[in-house]
């Protein structure tokens, strides 16, 4: 078995996967909004020799219950985690930074200009992780009544990259760049190349802001668990997250995106897949379930209700508890109903479906234990499946990290599971090895590379 | 006479004010997009106990000669300053931090969560530029064939900051963060206000993504000069940059906003003015003068021709040089031309206004010396002009400011027109005393504090 990949699962927000457990006492998640806080994760993460932490990020919030959203902190308040990046890289040398942006609501002049500057600013250590995001907080948030259709997004998410590869791949050459003072020569426009994307839903012209960064595309990150969001993901993205109650399901889930990519004319293994994981770790098992139990007494169970009610447009609490759950027909909802409710078995009621959720909530894989058996449990999910590695997700912070940064890497080191030593510079290196800097030719984004058809001067 | 305020003026390219002059041996402003060469400078002008390094910034470049624009790097490439900031506020403790973004091209949603995430991580210490940016290149970036007109942009922007006050000052209450962990209170939701815009150019509705930051609305400043611009700064901003030719000009131009000010409702001095400076201080007046003729010799004419095009829309290279220049009729270029050409007095021909703008390009006050005549200077332009700070322009990085820091602040300290050590926390209260952290009372802004009229609930 190679190398695990890890990486760590945030958001600029009180509560992450368990709603409720702001609360806890030596939980610092409410200094979400300040420096010191991740300062001191970042450094904790590099000591723990993480590949990166990864930023979710949306514009949207329960709006549907904001007595509730508000009280348990609910996606509410949240901050922008792109602005956090650079002190993050300041702070470290060789973590990796995954943050989000959406084709939905960010035009891709301005948002290809902000992962260069910070693919400057870190050198080379920057993700983008791209939601196709949809939801109508978010919308209105815009001045919008809705987002697009689901489907449709990923059609928009499509054109957005496009206009972002001919900007980030294809405007400025390798060598345009001189930045030769003696011959008062900085750089040599023939070389730089005006992007002309005129398409269904963006329009664009000029040339790229920036001069090529290291990694030039950042690398692209995709979490779509929908059909067209998994084949979004197997065209475009590099690093992908899962998330399924079993390990059948989620080899299924690994194979089908792998053999997706194939079809896209990749290599399968061009795309480094993650699943999240929840680990709680004790000296004995016993002190593992201590702590667990600790977390569950400050869930929510209403709080999790809700981020179900927002992710899949269905009220739990508003339904009999006894009737049959027989599945959910919205749009938004059936991607995240076959992700958490569908690998049953059998129809359940809505209370089970809802004390099932309230249990997982959106967690990954959960592990309880010693730190021999996180890494046993680690090991075996990845056998099983072939992911690739895993995004670890807080209880508390900054304990979860730190419980597993001292206690279960050591653990992989010593299985020869984990690296011992950052050995490549960029994040892209980091995942495929030293030399790929750069997006490998045959990802569809290298098509861009050479713009002859447009203007060779602007 | 009452302590100055001092600010430097930059911006992530590798010319600022002199075009050419990336192309000098010791400057270092080829590394624009790189984080220790900005910790570096901030760090050193928070040795020097500088109210703020404030960042120019435009998506726009001059197209109309790229191969020119890209041999000296004239405002390309450019790289997003705002994911700087983090970066160095972490690496200061009292240093603010002004950046712009125009309402021009962003949402008023998104720009006030990137400004309170900011405000946030900086413990208040930012400002944000409002510049009604206009120009095609940038629009064009965006997919639009231009920009609104002169006149239209600042009516966009006035609705603009109307929008934002309403998310950053009326949303959430001063007490709506409770933060109770035993009471499970996180955000008291009576309290937390939904936004419900609808304008001529803007329309939203949410509530603010953002708990309160210690400035809520950062401290705003503006440049504009033209007779719109300037009743568009005397209404909201709080720091204002004016540059003139001559002392009697500027003490017009101050006088001028602050009456402007006070027809708003507001007190004069609720605006501090800054004028640009461009100060080359040497250990004797030679020194000086020899770094000045150094300085020179790396000047581009065509390049500062270019950037005289590009905002006035007049290419003079393209003129006859001995016909008689008689003013710009462009809307872009009128207030440009009033700042940089107006006041010679008498007709010029094309070549002397070439000629002088050449020589002075976009630069503010210049002054060659040493220490003393440095701090003469300053302090007579100040008492003839009612100006309460200056932003210091680069020569090179980091020769510019360290000669400032090291050599003109101490003599301005033993003066007694320049702080010895921090007092105050946040930008605002540096800028206008300890206590006073918010907008005052009597901005407009002030008035979406209370939201009354809009939902108690969202």
């Amino acid at each position: 078995m190679s190398q695990l990949h890890l990486g760590v699962f945030d958001i600029l927000t009180p509560n992450q996967m368990t709603q409720g457990l702001w609360a806890h006492p030596r939980n610092e998640s409410h200094r979400y909004n300040t420096l010191p806080l991740w300062i001191e994760i970042a450094k904790l993460l590099e000591r723990g020799k993480f590949d990166f932490i990864f930023f979710a990020d949306s514009y949207g919030y329960p709006d549907n219950n904001a007595e509730l959203a508000l009280r348990e902190a609910v996606y509410a308040p949240v901050a922008d985690p792109m602005l956090l990046l650079s002190a993050l890289a300041a702070s470290t040398t060789h973590l990796g930074f995954v943050t989000t942006a959406s084709p939905t609501f960010e035009q891709p002049f301005a948002n290809a200009r902000r992962f260069s500057t910070l693919d400057h600013l870190s050198e080379g250590r920057i993700g983008w992780n791209v939601v196709a995001a949809g939801g109508t907080s978010a919308a209105k948030a815009f001045g919008r009544e809705d987002t697009l259709g689901h489907s449709e997004r990923y059609d928009q998410a499509d054109e957005f990259l496009e206009a972002s590869y001919k900007l980030l791949e294809g405007s400025w050459q390798d060598d345009a760049v001189v930045r030769d003072k003696e011959k008062r020569l900085f750089a040599d426009a023939s070389k730089v190349h005006v992007v002309r994307h005129e398409g269904r839903y963006f329009k664009l012209e000029a040339s790229h802001a920036c001069e090529p960064s290291p990694q030039r595309t950042p690398v692209l990150f995709q979490a779509g668990s929908s059909e067209r969001g998994r084949d979004f993901a197997a065209k475009h993205a590099e690093g992908v997250f899962l998330k399924a109650p079993t390990q059948e399901a989620l080899r299924d889930q690994v194979a089908d995106i792998r053999r997706r990519a194939e079809a896209h004319g990749r290599d399968p293994r061009d795309i480094k897949i993650f699943s999240g994981l929840s680990a709680i770790v004790g000296r004995s098992r016993e002190e593992a379930q201590q702590k667990e139990a600790e977390y569950r007494a400050y869930r929510s169970r209403e709080a999790a209700l809700l981020t179900y009610a927002n992710a899949t447009g269905i009220d739990l609490d508003a339904l009999d508890p006894d009737a049959p759950f027989t599945g959910i027909s919205t749009e938004r909802g059936r991607s995240h109903t076959e992700r958490y409710t569908r690998h049953s078995g059998s129809v359940q009621t809505v209370r089970q479906v809802a004390d099932n959720f309230a249990d997982k909530e959106f967690r990954g894989i959960r592990l309880v234990g010693t730190p021999e058996e996180i890494a046993d449990g680690m090991q075996e999910w990845a056998e099983a499946t072939g992911i690739d590695g895993f995004n670890l997700e807080r209880y508390l912070l900054t304990d979860t990290l730190r419980d597993f940064v001292d206690m279960v890497v050591p653990v992989l080191q010593e299985r020869g599971l984990f690296r011992r030593e950052y050995e490549e510079s960029t994040l892209r290196e980091r995942l495929f090895g030293a030399g790929n800097r750069r997006l490998p030719d045959r990802h569809p984004g290298a098509a861009f590379r050479n713009l002859a058809e447009t203007d060779k001067a602007r």
